[in-house]
């Protein structure tokens, strides 16, 4: 039987405020086991792009990521929020180790093509996860702490959806460890109803999916998040968990499997 | 017989020339064995601090590392350069994985006392190098990649002298290998005399420097530059060479030993 490995992705929401930050920082060092943080950026790329006179450009309501804002994002998310979380889980006594996609080669990615003819900038599909060499510092009783940037391997850091690399990193582990992957949020867990935030869906398998797609119970954005889960699920992880930040013991929150 | 490893230290001004940067880069990933790369961070960080509007403060001619100036340098040496770095050394076919003194518990610091009454702020002074994490990263064929900035086990980075970090780490991994220390530098050497940039003197000994010293060939900043030389070597560093940033092949410039 697989080793236990707990991957806990963080939002921008969180990684900017320092009180809640902390305090999910705790939670995480309580896990038990072999374990991976992934985190996202926030608005502090922005606010540190606005001062510095970058602007930062939408083209249909997506971001795009230019030369000034990619030097603004690897400062921001593999510096500032990468390192001042490492020393934070060091305090904690979890030996944490920041990784970019391109330390150790760990996440491989393409500059994204023109997508209906827009041009997202220096934004990275991921192409590959080095699941061997992140299980080889597992092993070590390191415990990774992961920046939503990768690398093209022609000497190019690109901007990626911290999401996609918490579920890619997931699949990638899939094959050493018995993965569960918890994505922490502003909600308890999928809601039954939108306007009761204490009618949170236990679990949610495909047949389920697709019962609450089609009645209307999921809907929005929500979908293609629990079709990503899905697909983790589907290519080996062993679960899916949508919770609370407060909540990530495990316990909590929509069980996607 | 321990295996050689190569410890090169480059500087700010040839981290923030890119022209230079890379050709450093593809000199280091020439030289055969074990290697770690240090690097300063350079004038790269005043600058972003001014267009911030962060001002850059001194006290007798020396910079104090304020809280804001603190997240300036995590973010530019700890992200901007290491990254773009780590990117860099990919791209050459060299697994670079960039690491502070956080990392791994890598260089653990403590924040520097007053002296002569001055606070320094957020600068730390090295307590001691995890030689034995990072011989155990260069075993896996992994090439640390190491910025100026260390930690203080209470969750706090700290701004650390790169040359500090590279002596440090030298003698820290005495223990694990034999160990050469290249100093990157604006000169090929520590020269005879000033005004001429060809009369490097191949090699100094502790006798040759104090006899350097009393008849004023060695002079201002080149004396604690080599005495931390003489110390490195004291503590089991087989040799510290100063040479410039265009000739770290270990053949060229001032080998002190």
């Amino acid at each position: 039987m697989k080793e236990r490995l707990t991957i806990v992705k963080v939002g921008g929401a969180i990684v900017e405020d320092e009180a809640r930050l902390d305090q999910l920082l705790t939670d995480f060092a309580a896990i038990d086991g072999p374990k991976v943080l992934v985190h996202g950026g926030g608005r502090r790329a922005t606010k540190i792009a606005a001062s510095l006179g970058i602007e930062s450009k939408m083209v249909n309501g997506r971001r795009i990521t230019d030369a000034d804002m990619l030097e603004v994002v690897t400062m921001v998310y593999g510096g500032l929020v990468n390192k001042n979380i490492v020393a934070k889980l060091q305090a904690r006594g979890i030996n944490a180790i920041g990784l970019t996609g391109a330390d150790m080669d760990v996440i491989h990615s393409h500059k994204r093509p023109l997508k209906d003819g827009i041009d997202f900038g220096y934004v990275g599909d991921v192409e590959r996860v080095n699941g061997y060499e992140l299980q080889n510092i597992l092993k070590q009783g390191l415990f990774p702490v992961m920046a939503p940037l990768t690398h093209d391997g022609k000497g190019n850091i690109l901007n990626t959806n911290a999401d996609t690399i918490a579920s890619e990193t997931a699949k990638a582990l899939a094959k050493f460890f018995d993965v569960t992957l918890i994505y922490s949020f502003e909600k308890k867990g999928v809601l039954s109803n939108p306007d009761d935030d204490d009618s949170v869906i236990p679990s949610i398998t495909r047949a389920d999916f697709e019962k609450y797609v089609a009645d209307g119970t999921v809907a929005g954005g929500m979908i293609p998040k629990i079709e990503n889960a899905l697909a983790a699920v589907d290519a080996g992880v062993k679960q899916v968990i949508i919770t609370l930040a407060t909540a990530i013991d495990g316990k909590h929150g929509t069980t996607i499997k």
